[in-house]
C-alpha cells in the first residue's frame, strides 16, 4: 500500500509557551507563540488498483462509488480520532451496532464540479458541515470539527479528482454521514460514532434541459412534524417517507408536496426540496418553522432573488392560499430547490382531485433564472459575487 | 465447522400432482397429495468455541450477546432466501446500504423465559412476527413468512439455551430486526434486505421488587405523529426520542410521557412503554389512534382485566383530563407496560412545573397483580388460561 500523510493545522486558541503539549499517533496538540495549533494528520492509504470510470454521459444518481473514502471514529472519552482517507470498502459492524436498531445517524450532500478551465469546486461546502452539527444537536451526536471535516473533504476530492464527470450538468456526489456504532440495545445516545465521505459521480438531472413535474399534495403521511426530527437531516424522516412517494408515484407524480403534520394546512416541502412560490410577482416560501429542511439552495435562492431586487418573503403558507391565487390567476410559478436538481419547476399540483397547472405547465422565468445562475456559478461560467465556491487543491 | 440442517414445512396451497417442482439450495417446493409445500432448510454453522456465559446476578441490559445469530437474505425478483444460524459475528456492508442513510428497517423485542421445571417459553411470539410484517407495510419492507420466521427463532433459542438466565427476574432478549442493504443513495425503497435475529442475556429489570418511576410530562419535543410512523416500530421514532430523554433524565426522571404530536393535548406513550391510568375505579389506556405502537403487553393487560371483570377501557385521553382527576382525588393508578419492564409502575407525574404523586408513590393493587401474573405466566409460575406461552424444544 502506498502511505502519504497530510497535514491540517487548527487554531484552538491563544497561550504563551512554545512547546509541543500532546503527541500521540495522529494528533498533536502544539503551542507557537501565542497559539495553540491542533495538528490532526490524515492517514492517506490509495488503493493500489483502481476501479473503470463510468461513461459520464450515461450516469444514474447514487450507484456507483469512487475508489476512497473519508473515515474518522469517535469513542466517548477521547473525541474523534484516526481520520483516514482508505480505499472505498465495506463496513464491518457489530449486529447490535445503535444504527441498525435506533437509527442514531446524520447526513449531508453537496456536490463537487469542474469547471470549463479544468478547477475543481465545491458549493458553500461550510454551510453542509455547520448544517451537520445541527443535526447533531437534534440526533445527540458529538459536533464534528467543521473546518477539519471539510478539509478532508478537499482532500478526498483531490484525490479523486479524476472521478468528476466533464458532461454538461454532471457533478461529482458528495455524502458525509454519521452513524452511531456502540453495540448497545438500550435506546440511548451512542458512545461510539463513525464519520464517512463517500463519493459518487452523477448524471445530469435534467438530460434535456431544465423541465416542469407533477407533484401531488400530501394529505394522509406526515415526513415531519414540529418537536420532531424534521430540521435535522436524519434517516428516519426518509424512512418515514418513503410510503408517499411509493403512493404517488403510481399515479405518475414525481414527488408529494408535504403539509405540515399539525394542521395539514401549510406548505412545508416538495420532496426532499425546499418550495417557492411566485404569486403576483412576489416570491414566497415556507419559514423555517422547525419542521423542515434549512437547505444551502434554499438560502442561496433567497440570497439572489434578494441581489435582484425582487420581492422574497418567509412566512406560512397554507395550500388553501395556492389554489385561491391558482384560481384568481396570480399564481405565476412555483419551484423546489436542492442539491440534486438545483430547480426543480412545478407545473401541476394536484390537490384533492384538483389538478392545478401553474404557467401552462412550462418553466417559469425566475424558475430559469436562478437554475442558469446557479448551475453558472457552480461550473464557474458566471461571476459568484457572493463568493460562493471553493476551489479544491488551490491551496 | 459443524454443519448441521434443521427442516421445517411451511402448506403453501391445494395441489394435485406429486412431485419436486423447485428445487435449488436450500428451498425445496414439492406436492403432496393435494398440497402443495416449501420445504425451507434452515443451515445451521456453530461456533467452535463458546463464549464464557456472564452471571446472571449481574446482567444489565442489551450489552452481551450469545454465540450465535440467524440471518436470512432478500433480494428483489428472489424473494427471502438462505436463512441460516451462524456464529455471532459482524455484519460487512456497504457504505451506501440504504440503512446507513435513509433508515429503512424495523425491529421487534420479545424475551425467552426458563421455567423452574427447566423448560424454555416464549411470551406471544407470533404477535411479534404479525407486528413486525405490520412494521414492514410502514417503511416499503417486503413481508416476512411470520410462521418460517418463529421456527427459525425457536431453532436458535432451542441452540443457545444454556444462555438464558435462570436468576429471577433474567431472562434472554430477542431481537428480530430486518434491515435495506442495497447500497444506493437515491430516496426509494431497497431493492435487498437482511433479517436478523440476535439474542442477549438480560438481568432483573427490578432488582429489588417492582418500583415506582418518575416520569416528566414532554411538552417540546415529539416522538410521533398521525400520519408518521410512530405505530411502527422502526428506528426513527428512536431516534428522535433520545434528545427529551437526554433532558429529562439530567432532572431525575425515568423517561417522559409522549403527548399527541398535533395537539400536545393526549396521552400516548411513556418512553418505550404503553401507559395505563386507573381513575375511579375505571381502567383506561389511549385508544390504538395510529401514532401509538400497537403494544403485546398492552394487548395482554387488556385481555388480563377483562378475564377479571375489570372495566377497562381504551379512549382517547387528555394530559388534563389525569390532573383533574389528580385533584378531585380520583387517580388511583398509572403505569407502563412493555416487554422489558413488564409494568412499570408511575409513582410521580409532573406536568408543566406541578407534581402529581400517584397511589403515594407506591405501586398499586391492580399494577402488582397485573405484574405477578404476567410474570407468573411468562415464567410457567401461574396457569395460563389464554395460551400464550409457546415452549421451544418441544416439537
Ligand atoms: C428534506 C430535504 N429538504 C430540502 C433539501 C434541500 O436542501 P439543499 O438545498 O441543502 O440540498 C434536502 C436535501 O437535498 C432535503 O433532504
Ligand atoms: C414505543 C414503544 N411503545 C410501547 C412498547 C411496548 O410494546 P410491547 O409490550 O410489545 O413490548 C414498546 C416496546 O417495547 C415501544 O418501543
Amino acid at each position: 500500500m502506498i502511505q502519504k500523510y497530510v497535514c491540517f493545522h487548527l487554531l484552538l486558541h491563544t497561550n504563551e509557551a512554545i512547546s509541543v503539549i500532546i503527541e500521540k499517533e495522529n494528533v498533536h496538540i502544539m503551542t507557537e507563540g501565542d497559539r495553540t495549533m491542533k495538528v490532526q494528520t490524515i492517514k492517506v492509504e490509495l488503493a493500489e488498483t483502481l476501479k473503470a470510470k463510468p461513461n459520464g454521459a450515461h450516469l444514474d444518481f447514487g450507484t456507483i462509488f469512487t475508489d476512497h473514502m473519508f473515515l474518522m471514529d469517535y469513542k466517548e472519552g477521547e473525541g474523534w480520532y484516526d481520520p483516514r482517507i482508505v480505499p472505498y470498502q465495506s463496513l464491518t459492524l457489530d449486529p447490535a451496532a445503535i444504527i441498525f436498531h435506533y437509527g442514531q445517524t446524520v447526513f449531508e450532500g453537496l456536490k463537487a464540479y469542474i469547471t470549463e478551465g479544468g478547477e475543481v469546486q465545491l458549493f458553500r461546502p461550510e454551510k453542509n458541515f455547520e448544517r451537520l452539527n445541527h443535526s447533531n444537536d437534534r440526533l445527540c451526536i458529538p459536533h464534528i470539527d467543521e473546518q477539519f471535516a471539510l478539509e478532508a473533504l478537499k482532500q478526498l476530492v483531490e484525490i479523486e479528482k479524476d472521478w468528476i464527470p466533464t458532461e454538461e450538468g454532471t457533478s461529482l456526489y458528495i455524502r458525509p454521514f454519521i452513524i452511531a456504532t456502540e453495540p448497545y440495545l438500550g435506546v440511548a445516545p451512542s458512545k461510539q460514532y463513525k464519520l464517512m465521505i463517500i463519493l459518487s459521480p452523477v448524471g445530469a438531472y435534467y438530460k434535456e434541459g431544465i423541465n416542469p413535474v407533477k407533484i401531488a399534495v400530501e394529505n394522509q403521511y406526515v415526513r415531519a412534524v414540529l418537536g420532531g426530527t424534521g430540521e435535522a437531516k436524519t434517516a428516519g424522516n426518509y424512512a418515514a417517507s418513503l410510503m408517499a412517494q411509493e403512493v404517488v408515484s403510481k399515479d405518475g407524480f414525481a414527488q408529494v408536496l408535504w403539509l405540515d403534520g399539525v394542521e395539514k394546512k401549510y406548505i412545508e416541502e416538495v420532496g426532499s426540496m425546499n418550495v417557492f412560490f411566485k404569486i403576483n410577482g412576489e416570491i414566497i416560501t415556507p419559514a423555517l418553522n422547525g419542521s423542515i429542511l434549512q437547505g444551502v439552495t434554499r438560502d442561496s435562492v433567497i440570497q439572489l432573488l434578494k441581489h435582484w431586487g425582487l420581492p422574497v418573503v418567509e412566512r406560512r403558507i397554507a395550500m388553501a392560499e395556492i389554489a385561491e391565487a391558482y384560481e384568481s390567476g396570480t399564481l405565476e410559478e412555483a419551484f423546489g430547490t436542492g442539491t440534486a436538481a438545483v430547480i426543480s419547476p412545478i407545473g401541476q399540483l394536484t390537490w384533492e382531485e384538483k389538478d392545478l397547472i401553474i404557467n401552462d405547465g412550462k418553466t417559469g422565468e425566475i424558475s430559469k433564472k436562478l437554475y442558469d445562475t446557479l448551475t453558472g456559478i457552480q461550473y464557474g461560467k458566471v461571476e459568484d459575487p457572493f463568493g460562493w465556491t471553493v476551489k479544491v487543491g488551490s491551496n
